[in-house]
């Protein structure tokens, strides 16, 4: 998952509700078929054990594409998949080495998108600077180092999300600001509290009419070290190579599913998350367990044996991590004046703790009794953020009630977009109950009684 | 550190005691002088941040000899080095893929001393095994897994010596241990409970006479990883491509300082670490730490300006990791029986516990008031193990009386013989404390009126 800048707001109990739903059987039931098996963690399991690593572009994840959709055909779902072009890029080998004041290697990861390096590498002093004020003519000929710490307070606090984004902003649009003052090289420092020497990649982008400059993630540790150095007043040398490539755009899809509505067809619940994944780990966090939650939803509901009030799609959209073209595409065929709500499951697998949503304070105090089903797996709260999700994003632009499934994210930094992000760090429990709160939310949504 | 099995015992508080010293008044100077600045932080940040991994045989382990030899010159110390060849074993690359039943790629690293593989590497079908019992004519061609897991039980009882003995014993061994039943590689589960897909490596050795055999440590999540397919009845292949090589041996050296004893000079208290680390970290922790507790006791004790009725000769030990050739050499050339004691510090830097020793129970009762000046800092707890350190093992099995720095040990596995034993790890208080441990230690055994 990527994000933006939020500002999160807990909320407090409702007070006014509107009037209670007809029956809180539906939610029950789902809850409880929710927890009867792992099944939503055999699905992430098949993902990340038996497919691997899913790259947009990549072999394993067009693997993920027919597997996503042939499962969601098995049972009973209308299935389609959305054509799309997308970026594919390849990461090679990364190599740094300190090269004074002495020999040592560091450990880098290219950051998704990069340039590679000469052949041979290339090789500079380091500037370091921890924000965008810092930047200058200096950094002409030489690599910056891009050192800002991801707060463990704010993380500690329950609020990972608000520490990544105050500290990933150098991540996407380092190299190219400082290439504009004769940087030759980036290096951003992993976001990330905790680190056993981990190198954590992630999206970045250059600016047209700049130069593009290499950029690559180097580990806290590696990050301490130069600081370290710097401090003593040394003259730190560093030689990078990276070797990754840009191919052209290749085909590739969203997974679209449906169950149809009984009564307003044509207003659309949409349900989902990114099928991509980065290529360190095997995204089991992010977001194999976002792709089961969702899949599971829509397995329980339709289960069921009767369909809600309105359409719900399940959309496993492609490209999240580096290109979002799954959720352009998306959002440019199918009008968001359509959709009800969207519902999206990439913010990790801890505990359940309950839901992003774009909705007011006085919105949630009418809406959350509705889900009264989710009170005994700590599912039911709210919190008021502007951004749900990104594959979600172009429809709550748009104006789209949005909900993100927000489970305790304490530890989600450890693992994201880093090789560790694998399945033994996912919770089976943990996964069934965010199934669990996914499909009641996204039942009561297609159900409610009443609109906006 | 490498460690053999060991059955730690605490032992209680002291309650026959020899005549109390003289006067505490020299241990509370060293306590107070050692904590009143990080000296010894200093120390280690210079071997770890300025020269870097000291695999033995490098550029940089020489360096360390060199620097190390130099430092304890400086401070008015008898320095001399003792020339012998150690082994020169070159890592080079490790790239592990699984091929079957999925494409992806697993984090290994070689152990050290092993083989290579055929240049375009080798393949083969996994099979697992958690003991030695389990091995048989089924690996015939194929790649064992030797899979057993550290108890995280056992670490979070403060007895991690004692997990690690019981994980690490098929790093040593169990590459000839499969070969002899046709196995073509082996892979070992890295020996560690926390794991963020973090390789740690480790010395091996091959059985004279049995076909070579490639090994690598791959981490706690491939490992698991492999078990879950294999669980779920799939065949299991890897394809594994190391290119280390063992070059001649070299040159090197132990660098041995000495305080002289006033009394008897020629009984001698002996202290010292290893100066060689692995390579895939700086080392920090294994070994660098110790070598700042044993240098900073050498500092300490000829700050005073007084000597020892006995003689303190301090040895940087070199080829602890790959070979021990230091110690034996050291053994060889200074007959056991001239020693008093031997004091090593190789067991991390966790906040102060006291010492491992071979003094049974009732010997400790009697010496432990001696220290007394440590039980502010925690450090004057004493624990009775047969094995108090792998450097000065030629000596205590010789029936010399040995010791051992024990700090808190419960995060030491966490980062062992990984790229992630670097000097953030270390706690700049901590390892203060431990080198006034150690200098006390160090001061009381050299300046007893008694023997033992």
């Amino acid at each position: 998952m990527r994000w933006k800048a939020t500002l999160l707001v807990f909320v407090l109990v409702p007070v006014v509700a509107w009037p209670a739903p007809a029956s809180n059987e539906v939610p029950l039931k789902l809850v409880r078929a929710a927890l009867e098996r792992h099944r939503a963690f055999d699905l992430a399991a098949h993902l990340t054990d038996s497919i691997g690593p899913r790259l947009t572009g990549t072999t394993q994840a067009e693997e993920a594409v027919a597997w996503g959709a042939e499962t969601l055909r098995s049972w009973g779902l209308e299935v389609r998949l959305q054509r799309l072009m997308v970026p594919r890029w390849v990461r090679g080998e990364a190599e740094a080495m300190l090269v004074a004041p002495a020999h040592q290697s560091l450990v880098v990861t290219a950051l998704g998108g990069s340039v590679a390096t000469p052949p041979d590498g290339i090789a500079g002093e380091i500037v370091e600077v921890s924000s965008y004020d810092e930047l200058g003519d200096r950094l002409r000929g030489k690599i910056v180092l891009y050192n800002r710490e991801m707060s463990a307070e704010v993380v500690a606090a329950g609020r990972s999300f608000d520490a990544y984004s105050e500290a990933v902003e150098f991540r996407g649009s380092g190299a190219s600001r400082a290439a504009k003052h004769g940087a030759v090289a980036a290096l951003v420092r992993s976001v990330t509290t905790r680190s056993l020497r981990t190198p954590h990649t992630g999206g970045m982008r250059y600016e047209e009419g700049i130069p593009q400059i290499p950029a690559a993630a180097v580990t806290t540790e590696d990050a301490d070290l130069i600081h370290r150095l710097l401090a003593r007043g040394e003259r730190v040398r560093v030689h990078l190579r990276l070797t990754p490539q840009q191919l052209p755009d290749v085909e590739s899809a969203n997974v679209i599913a449906e169950i149809r509505g009984r009564e307003l067809p044509d207003e659309i619940v949409v349900i989902g998350g990114h099928i991509d994944s980065w290529d360190l780990g095997t995204g089991a966090i992010d977001n194999a367990s976002g792709i089961a939650m969702t899949m599971e939803t829509m397995r329980l509901i339709q289960e069921l044996g009767i369909r809600p009030r309105r359409t719900i799609r399940a959309v496993l959209f492609m490209n999240e991590e580096n290109g979002l073209r799954g959720a352009k595409a998306y959002a440019a065929a199918h009008p968001p004046a359509t959709h009800f709500a969207a519902v999206e499951a990439d913010a990790g697998v801890g505990a359940p703790q309950g839901f992003f949503t774009t909705l007011d304070a006085a919105q949630i105090a009418r809406f959350a009794p509705a889900v009264e089903a989710l009170a005994p797996i700590g599912a039911n709260r709210f919190l008021t953020s502007p951004s749900t999700g990104a594959d979600t994003s172009p429809l709550t632009k748009a104006g789209v009630v949005g909900f993100g499934v927000f489970p305790d994210s304490r530890f989600y930094f450890d693992y994201h977009h880093s090789p560790a992000d694998t399945l033994d760090k996912v919770d089976p429990e943990h996964l069934q109950q965010n199934a669990a709160a996914m499909a009641v939310l996204t039942w009561v949504l297609a159900d409610l009684p009443h609109g906006w």
